[in-house]
């Protein structure tokens, strides 16, 4: 019989009426497939744990993944109880029991090997595991968790490992939109798309699928699907580019307003002063993305623009205020009110004039580009923040969406 | 190094401010020896989880067991968190890291074995294990509890296993008293006990120390102290009875309002009438104390009366009435308005004379006895519920306690 993963977050199990009503979904898959459950803890529990650790500054050990990992615990007994009671037959498992093993990183651990044999075993004579996201053990002995969007990857890890007929995503919404709903109101929901655009997609701002639950699926060519847990309706699949028939040559149009814009002026145009600027952000884990570099008229000293996470703001600033004795540079600014949009699609790959619409689009809108970054199938700009909705609804429309 | 194991229940773990006063406790011991912790969940969050369990009517399986043991990883965690902030070498580790084996009875398992060896690996990096109370595993890999008083058996458990020099169990109150201080200010700390005491006292409904941990600590001849963790006195401790060089005639005087009478009138006094009784009480599981059987004057009929714990009034009640047919009695009445009050001192042994005491005190203050019960080490009675200060005052006094 084939097997199907199904994860739930946090919000899909706040209470025992919503695990009442994954109750009902499993019970129609049930006929047919044997089932992984895979749940998050309830929201709030999740909450109140995070904010005991936070008021001992502990983190990324031993002990705040013992603490951390506590609500998945709860949820999946309760769920399998309920399942139980229509004659369903179900066992809670935790990460530890199949076991899920992981690397030492606390916090962020990263998945090495998942033991097919146990979750075989336990089909012998259950028809649905339930499994707590979000957590594994390491090789010593001690639990550790996956980090943000970490019960998305124990889905598709375990989908992976039991090679799943397919790995369904319940969030609240009903799959991946071509833009967001809360802007463009003619945004539609996307049927099929491949890994790479939702990669791109969910790495320019959609927030519906963690990264790195999307790489692990790419990797395994594992289906995954996005749907809502309360309208049933079929969701967005993600698939492998191959089986897409006909590529959209744009399939989307995602912002984010979470970047910040930082320019270093007047800095000595010398070999080797952005691989220090640059140096200097890895070695304090500040990811940057987009990056303009520009030469002054005096041909002498230049100007370095590139974006950060907003998270990252008050450290950028004190690294490069620190190291301005080896940098020599005249101004730094900051600048939060920077949003990035970005159009994507298999398309853009074989077809030309992409790029060119989407800058007409905006100029025509009076919106100024303040830097670019391209990808094979994806372009992005900065813009002022406050062009936003305008920017993605003209884009949404010019490329026919 | 000598090892001594410390355990703190619900209410001495809930919040930060009260795992801060058991660091102090720890920092203390942690001198001159390497320290077991053994703690209880949060006491409001047992409650919440207990509650989602009786919304589902879940009880004695895989996923109840799940759901209760989730509350003692939160504490550990947090716990250790603060001792490490100490400078403290620190692990929290849980049942199934031992791993603490025990039968498949969910809810009320019982320890089969402890593994040794690992506490001894964990002692060569840490001089603290933070242990979680209550939980266990079965052979099977599912978690599994230990019922009511859990995690004090967890503690004597553990340091029967590994031969602590000594197990102090804190509460709330200073120790064991020599009756219960609510009821007569006069009543003293008892400073050393027998676990034959120990166990009559916490039987005939002194609350300090559940029965099991104490027959475990008396079964591996494991001091006990029971102390509190706000004063920090030196407590009650319970020892082998070897150990006490002056035995108490009497040491204590408890009571017990939990109890219930039932009388059954008019049966045929024919043999194997009250075996029929009892053994209709422990088919369902009802727990039968005192016994008083008396032919009536036509000496063809007798009554029964017994007592059983309060909680089983309305099982024993439909029991009782629905084999009639069977027992053929006149009468049934079911009485909630009675106290056990019960003397108990290991010198009772070699000593005669205080049953006569207790029942004189009681003539003297116009209280009748309903039933008596007696071992060799305690006398208890069946009272009025209406005599019970004055019953427990009076024998407080004339023992000189």
């Amino acid at each position: 019989m084939k097997t199907i993963v199904m994860k739930f977050g946090g919000t899909s199990v706040a209470g025992i009426q919503k695990l009442k009503n994954i109750v009902n979904i499993v019970s129609a898959e049930v006929k047919n497939h044997k089932v992984i459950v895979v749940l998050s803890a309830m929201a709030g529990e999740t909450n109140k744990l995070q904010s005991y650790l936070d008021e001992l500054g502990e983190q990324n050990s031993i002990e705040s993944d013992l603490v951390l990992t506590s609500g998945e615990q709860v949820t999946i007994g309760l769920l399998s109880s309920l399942l139980k009671a229509q004659d369903i037959k179900s066992i809670p498992l935790l990460g530890w029991q199949i076991p899920i093993i992981t690397d030492n990183n606390h916090e962020k651990a990263k998945i090495l090997k998942i033991d097919k044999k146990r979750i075989e075993f336990y089909f012998e004579n259950y028809d649905v595991i339930v499994l707590a996201g979000f957590q594994g053990i390491n090789i010593e002995g001690n639990i550790t968790s996956l980090g943000r969007g970490g019960s998305d990857t124990t889905a598709v890890a375990i989908a992976s490992a039991i090679k799943a007929e397919r790995c369904d995503i319940y969030t609240d919404v009903e799959g991946v939109y071509s833009t967001d709903p809360n802007i463009e109101k003619k945004a539609k929901k996307i049927s099929k798309m491949s890994y790479e655009e939702m990669l791109e997609m969910a790495s320019t701002g959609a927030k519906v699928l963690h990264t790195r639950s999307v790489e692990l699926a790419m990797k395994n060519n594992l289906t995954l699907q996005v749907l809502s847990s309360l309208t049933k309706k079929t969701g967005t699949f993600i698939v492998d580019e191959k089986e897409l028939i006909e590529k959209e040559i744009v399939s989307g149009v995602s912002y984010s307003d979470k970047e910040a814009k930082v320019t270093i002026s007047g800095i000595l145009d010398k070999p080797g002063i952005s691989a220090q600027i640059f140096s200097l952000m890895t070695e304090n884990n500040i990811n940057v993305d987009m990056i303009v570099q520009n030469i002054s008229q005096d041909g002498i000293s230049a100007n370095i623009t590139f974006t950060i996470n907003q998270k990252d703001y008050h450290l950028t600033k004190s690294v490069l205020e620190k190291s301005n004795n080896i940098l020599n540079y005249k101004s730094l600014i900051l600048d939060k009110n920077v949003a990035k949009i970005s159009v994507i699609g298999m398309g853009m790959m074989s077809q030309s004039g992409v790029a060119e619409k989407m800058f007409k689009t905006l100029a025509k809108n009076a919106i100024n580009i303040l830097a670019i970054s391209t990808s094979e199938i994806k372009i992005s700009v900065l813009i002022d923040v406050k062009h936003t909705n305008i920017a993605v609804k003209s884009l949404h429309e010019v490329y026919n969406l």
